[in-house]
């Protein structure tokens, strides 16, 4: 019985888990927060433990690993991350292979999330889908001629930083107006809290925001992007303003890839995308209206939730052993 | 020795050449202009004259195609051409290998030309480009990891129809601000005409324009997109900035894709890219300022120029019969 190692290194959270070749059920799973301080080192350090957890004394016969932060796949080297100091340059293919004496594989989180919902999800029988996560950050990953495709070094996907509207509002990217600009979690609370700060000074009188006021207790540091789809759902129409905006962007940026790339589907995944029907047909019309009439793809919610990425490091030690 | 008949049916012109196996050099080459009231069975016959010319009593191991129109590549099938009528649903491999019973291989002409480009010419040795041709219209073929990427139906490669501008001038395509309404010729030419007629009522006294009128001796008619890319080499202003939204949209759009897919280079033929070092020093610095910083990538003329679709059949008849 060969088994597999998957691991998840997220932003801010740790998992690991092992299956049997073959099987579509973790064997053991366990998943850990990262400390508010956490580096390289101790992330190395609980998932570790989280190893030595699920490995329960076995041996894995093949680690596929996910992380949150551009690697180098080819090498295994990650990098940096972007949420945890320290990992710059770290060798992590080797240094598993090392300890745990198993052929290993690495690659960016998007990247593997997208061969997880291709393998198990939302994309099995599909042999080319694009994979797209809405939460703290928009990103991306690409599965064609049923293969990943992650870039010359390892940056496709960015489907976040493809500029929608060149007179728009400055993303922290430097550029104006690109998709995660309007539709990430963190921006979607941030135009939210502007237009409710910008139309109490214009117009007090006005009722537009009253369910998101009320919704976070009128202190507007508690906007988030999940309250402000609360609120449209609601009914409130500065709330749903605010979400047409990060529907249109996503539309708009789903419409023009469909053009450029004509894969078969459009899988989407992260918080933003729990947002509720009228959401989903805005980003669905948009998509419709900007490709070329001929041009055609299904926009499907992705089915693996935030298992995506460890289920995608299945697969990737699945490639490695069979 | 083996012998390659490649085919190129343009919209506007017809192309015959044959190679052998391992030679960069024309055998024989025949190349005649389409007719004013072409169908598809008036350029079928003016090709299969060309064949017989250039085979010239040698039958060929394999034949390549590069059709100027959707196409569907695994079975050989032409879809439709956007400029000669009577094309739709022909099985143009099947009539071919029934004809000169040699395998066939028929495909896009931008798909084709990519591959020429990636086999013979500015892409040799990169594993990964997008060629753009921006001429009449606007449109790119993909080479990723050393395979065309045609797309899920054959409709991969349209960057002409990626929105820029969503307050721009609208398309022919429906929308507003495509990257190919500010960069094909037939735009470049619009926009300028426009501009000329717009000044001329706004402030009759505006020498801007004066060059570009005097080059088409105030017939507005006559203004093409050569016409003004050679006004903006002379100093018009009007010109200028007419040359300088098409470099700017074309740089836009070259860095959004470089965000998605992260190609090695971007190689760019077509009409006007003759345009000069301005225009191509804009498409540079936008396409720079678009992408993330992370993302790298070179920006290249062709180097087959109009061939690129012939050397690409030579490149599909080779992997037939390879």
């Amino acid at each position: 019985m060969k088994i597999i190692l998957a691991l998840d290194f997220g932003g801010t959270k740790l998992a690991a888990g092992t299956v049997k070749v073959g099987s579509r059920e973790w064997l053991r799973y366990e998943r850990r927060l990262s400390p508010a301080n956490a580096d390289a080192i101790s992330d190395i350090d609980i998932m570790r433990s989280l190893i030595d957890s699920v490995l329960d004394g076995s041996k894995p016969d093949a680690i596929g690993v996910s992380f949150g932060g551009p690697v180098d796949a080819a090498t295994g080297i990650v990098r940096l991350s972007h949420h945890v100091p320290g990992w710059e340059n770290i060798p992590l293919k080797q240094l598993l292979e090392e300890d745990y004496h198993a052929p290993t594989s690495v690659d960016n989180d998007a990247n593997v999330a997208a061969f997880g919902e291709h393998r198990f999800g939302a994309g099995q029988g599909y042999d080319s889908l694009f994979y797209i996560t809405i939460s703290t950050g928009v990103g991306g990953g690409w599965i064609l001629n049923n293969q990943s495709w992650s870039g010359a070094s390892g940056m496709a996907g960015e489907i976040g930083h493809i500029v929608v509207d060149p007179s728009g509002p400055i993303c922290l990217c430097g550029k104006r107006g690109c998709v995660e600009r309007f539709a990430s979690g963190p921006y979607i609370a941030q135009n939210a809290r502007e237009l409710l700060e910008k139309e109490t000074q214009d117009s007090p009188i006005n009722n537009r925001g009253e369910i998101l006021r009320y919704l976070v207790g009128n202190d507007l540091n508690l906007v988030t992007g999940q309250v402000v789809s609360a609120a449209a759902g609601a009914g409130d129409e500065l709330a749903q303003e605010v979400m047409y905006k990060a529907a249109w962007a996503l539309g708009v940026g789903i419409g023009n890839v469909a053009n450029l790339m004509n894969p078969q589907r459009f899988i989407l995944g992260g918080g933003v995308t729990k947002a509720g029907e009228t959401f989903w047909s805005v980003v669905r019309k948009v998509a419709r209206e900007t490709a070329l009439p001929e041009v055609n793809f299904e926009i499907v919610r992705a089915l693996l939730g935030d298992d995506a990425p460890l289920w995608g490091a299945v697969a990737l030690g699945l490639d490695v052993v069979c």
